[in-house]
């Protein structure tokens, strides 16, 4: 690799920048699937922002509005004030998504990014059910401020807290124990137990596929059943969907499919659709107990983020062509790893996994799953590992992405992959 | 008022919505220190996004940096990978703010809010110190995810965690006492007394300004002397900048007046320029122990605002032509304000606070606070109030601001005081 | 029942009273298994203190002791100074129960009463190793102070703390889940999962058997299991022998049978051998890293409780012949509940619980054995429910009870038994 | 010093044994106010066993009934069961102590010890009032258990924890300051400044006269004002007593002086007046919120301690000779104290503290102190120091000390402060 990273502006910042470590170019512009860096080489991005850019960079018509906003002097930063364009977000919100899907939710601005939406989901199901503990699952991952930490499993992120993180227990996500245990037992035990020692949680919270934490999907039964257990107990169910929502499985929002309704819903990351910073906690009316102000900040009304996302609605979600397209482009994915896994099964495991275009390839040790995405690098693909050891290749690519260009970068991949389990 | 609120979105919006009760219309456009609503009529702006917008709305030389940057297509959203534009941004940074203030810091990116960077300070400072607790200041503001928000000091605010917030510790902000107490004589005390029961404190952080706390601007000789008692008890101090910092008090840093070198500075509001959300957290190099992705975030790349940033160091940090004018227009206001008082003072105590263009009125009851900001608003003026009992008329204009318009604006807030301590 | 509860001294007693309740008469005289009322009547005692009293009520020989200090004016209040009687206490206690074991353990006197011995192990367990989490089981008992009490599984009694009670995780107990479920497979996982949420413990404790839980008796190999666990992951193992240690299931110390040397273990209850307020925590020399009076408090030195404890040791530990007798003496009444539960067993599911002395019977629900206890009282017998649900009859008499004693107690109960499930 | 310290026990013990590092004899007997070592030596005992022998070491008449108690095998041990002598001890606790004072408090058994009393106070009082926070005061001590120890002040002490201790804040007891603020400045303020960052708290817990503080005494009207601000504040008072009450500074309880009748108050240490484990909680009838056994304990019904304390009550408390005596002895050491002061006053200051016979005198070191109370032993005087630097000389000899043996002591200290001041 000759790339060089920008030495000056490099020294200027802090040991904690983590991206730049893997991908040590600087980038420039981009477009669609593929960014761009500073010697004019091109990458096609199986990332998309960790999911932020699931219609792809810089969209053009996305564009266009965005540009139009600011060419026209219209309200930027806005707060929580009315403003045209906030209100034309949260009309085209409820007409194109919520209504057609029979969901009745009251949305609240909870701050710019992902933690904040979580925070206010745990604030306001604390605060509904006066109980202070949180049910988590392993390996969740659900953000870095400390509400949202405490809830997250992952152990550097969690130490990186300097105080001990409480109010929270993990219970163990879908599959954790290969099935050999009926879904719940612990904790439907743990809550029927007076003597257990489990404080009642006031929420469980939840993402129906784990990005984080290695793209570990759910099953829709087992969404059922942890919808029914928390409606049997009166404990409220937040789905964390910032990451696997907005499409990237399927539907709007990743529980559709199971077809359960949550109380208390998180999202962000591409509900801007152009990767600017909005997020949203949808809470059930009947949850409203809000006092005016109790949460607040000062980067909830990001007028372009509301004009390009009104627009993506519109442009992607009046019909079912996107949703059927990335299911389509997923189940091709998962052809593409069922083969590499196949073609290796005498000598190593790869485990597939997945939904939508959320995909992950497995592969037995972390070391390995690290020199494919570097190998990848070196031949222009940009993908990046998660799962408790690092050891899933995880594919988020935009769900626009050319049925070619995911092509041509899942050959990469292969390759990468077969380079690494035959080193 | 004959405004009316957009009813179909508001239905569509938790009852924590907050600005938009104060001023219920719908803007459309703004530019400098004017917004305009939807039925065309102008308000003149003398909040300013709560410390958002120093250089007013849209300003004209930084939109067309946005625009460029949207127009070319350059990287939008780049987690923190490297980018070019964020590259300058750094080197910008470094060149115009902190090399000629003689300041050797390195710069995180926390996240796209002030929260996410006063989480990270306090997590730095836990992790480097080894100890959980800190000490706040009475009536502190600094953030709404439960890290942040166990050192601020609003109650309702607090009571919205819904679970007891605790790692915290209040102490007396300047003046808290009327000065018949040695400053720092409580924490002091506690500190060097091995049974006084005070946790040691891994860090105290403060701001300079208390700007939701009412506009207490804290003595130059208080701040030096809070960095001495750090310094010697070996305890971090973290000066929150982020409402105060940007230029609102004249300097880049409110904290220069004072000659303080804090340990971590925590950035944001109007750290783009642009109202965009962009945060940053300032730490000196020996605090640097992260590890790499230890605290990360989706939204700590936004390309638009590190482009729209780097320009605002350029425009109005390369001379002091604007902490000189900031200074020259708070000296006005304070005047203005100091008159108003004058002409009450036989009936009522009215106090006059700040510093810069942070600049607060006090009124004997938040009740007449309210009138004034109500009467205003009437009149064409946005202007909040803060304070524990929200009694403070607050001033937080665009640095920028004509001085024509500031007058006016004055005007009309002489008036709605007048009124309101007449009624 | 025609027993009168004492009315004047009932009114200046708080609501928190609870055997009074089950018991409504004045106890005057106590001998052996025998309890004196007020007006006369004896009752058979097969709770002996909830394992206080595992040598009877004012054994004869020990109260020749116990009066000879007194009589002789030897210190009976003395801290934690050196006393002749603390010294003997202590050398008999190596020589005797120690030694013999080959058990290697220093002695602390961490206060009177069995909660402060698990506060000291808890504390001494954070400090060693640097963290604050703990690894409790479902249906725990260890006390009800703040740290003892978190670390307690009844919801009522968790509830009573006020507070959220943090820093501990319950696991499931040996037997939770039926054994449909390899040992430890949730704890292990989370161990050995970077991303599990699980803080790391500092340690794990213990009840072999769990009295207030239910007589839940964990196997010998899951104990081996459990210990085998810590010792891979560095986690302090604190066996709680309060109530199960000091003979009641067999050995001195009840993890023998088992083979395993905690790191910590806590006793008190029958330490001093007549129901006398003292406790100790034994602790793993290496782990002796006190600081002088870091744990102290004021009952930690009681004279007479010394001279009985030396001189149990004496009277039941020289040789094996109490083991041998309390097993026989288990046996048989785990001989008596079989046969009970055999003759039921067409309608109703009755399960043998128990190890040694420390015997359950548990009835399908809580309300019928809430009827065997209380007809057992009417017929003269004090006997206790435990579990989750008050579902099992608890047995846990002196272990010095006669033989004619023991099986008349039986026969009440059985008839008792008969009652409430044919009722 | 030629006293050999018992090597086989001390070799057996934890580090963690703090008075015999000071007095390394062995005692063997005692009687009044003489503690006899192994070797017959004789030592006069000003420290009483931390105030839980005001009556003396084995006084005779309380010797003679708790002899009697068993050898008559009346209940030695019977949980919170009701007996003769519990009721005979509630009975005369009412008769001679609530009632004549006009107290209407019902008592609950936390324990043995008075930490235990300290948790179940906490409990209570964050149960009642549904808050979690509790105002302590500098300088406190509480007692060992994480509830207790949260609201204690020594930092080596709180250390031990190895958890943040959290939900309580320090608060300046009375003269922190030297009395150059108002008293309750600090507090009054944040409790009406719903800006202030303190959690509302459920309680004050506050000692009239802080023993291992440094034997500070709160004034009268200190404490007034205290009790006052808690009933403006509906903000529960507890008193804790566990050293000052039973007639340690006159009055039985502490509080009298002053007047105040507090929500809460712990009482142990004396209360047997035979130095026999034994802990009141006691509390308004209206608090008696709790459920049955929502707070237990094995040692709730230590029958000798009963029959000893209700002894203790007649012998000592049918009239107002021992309070009147406790007086005149306390003024008697404050005159000596302060003859020493004057003596020295040129080259020292020495500080004369305290109330009743809880004196104090503070030399300008802790080490100076340490001279003194070490020279003392030597001499045959057993005497402590306390404060946050060991710097208090403290006394607290038995109320019953004849005043010959009280001069002699004094004579003794007397000496050994002339000494180490002009060492």
């Amino acid at each position: 690799m000759t790339a060089i990273a920008p030495i000056n502006s490099t020294s200027l910042e802090s040991e904690v920048r983590s991206y730049s470590r893997s991908w040590p170019v600087s980038f420039t512009h981009a477009k669609g699937s593929t960014l761009v860096a500073e010697d004019g080489r091109e990458y096609t991005d199986f990332f998309a922002g960790a999911g932020t850019l699931n219609y792809g960079h810089n969209h053009p018509e996305l564009k266009k509005v965005v540009i139009d906003h600011f060419l026209e002097d219209r309200v930027v930063h806005g707060l929580d004030m009315f403003t045209d364009v906030r209100s034309r977000f949260l009309e085209t919100f409820n007409d194109l998504i919520l209504s057609p899907r029979g969901l009745d939710y009251k949305v609240s601005f909870p701050g710019p990014g992902g933690t904040n939406a979580v925070e206010a989901a745990l604030k306001l199901a604390r605060k509904v059910t006066g109980r202070e503990s949180v049910v988590n699952f392993t390996n969740a991952f659900h953000g870095m401020t400390l509400g949202a930490l405490s809830v997250t499993g992952n152990s550097l992120k969690r130490g990186g807290a300097g105080i001990p993180l409480v109010h929270a227990t993990p219970m163990p996500f879908d599959d954790y124990f290969g099935q050999v245990v009926p879904d719940f037992m612990y904790l439907e035990r743990l809550l029927t137990d007076g003597g257990s020692g489990l404080n009642k949680p006031a929420a469980v919270i939840v993402e129906t596929v784990q990005g984080e934490g290695g793209i570990n999907a759910a099953r829709a039964e087992w969404l059922r059943g942890l919808a029914d257990l928390c409606t049997t107990h009166g404990i409220l169910l937040i789905v964390d969907d910032i990451q696997m929502g907005c499409g990237r499985t399927g539907g709007f929002f990743s529980f559709e499919e199971a077809g359960i309704t949550p109380d208390i819903v998180t999202l962000s990351k591409s509900i801007s659709g152009y990767g600017m910073p909005l997020a949203l906690t949808l809470l059930k009316p009947e949850l409203d107990i809000w006092e005016p102000g109790e949460h607040n900040g000062t980067f909830r009304g990001f007028g372009p983020a509301f004009a390009s996302g009104a627009k993506a609605f519109e442009l992607f979600w009046s019909d079912d062509e996107l949703e059927k397209s990335t299911i389509a482009k997923g189940a091709y994915v998962e052809s593409r790893f069922n083969q590499i896994a196949a073609r290796h099964a005498d000598r190593h495991e790869l485990i597939v996994k997945g939904r939508g275009l959320a995909r992950g390839l497995q592969l037995p040790t972390g070391e390995q799953a690290g020199q494919v995405t570097s190998r990848a690098f070196e031949e222009g693909l940009l993908v990046e590992t998660s799962g408790p050891s690092d050891e899933v290749v995880k594919l988020l690519p935009a769900l626009t992405i050319p049925d070619e260009q995911l092509r041509d970068g899942l050959d990469i991949l292969e390759k990468a992959v077969d380079e690494a389990l035959t080193a």
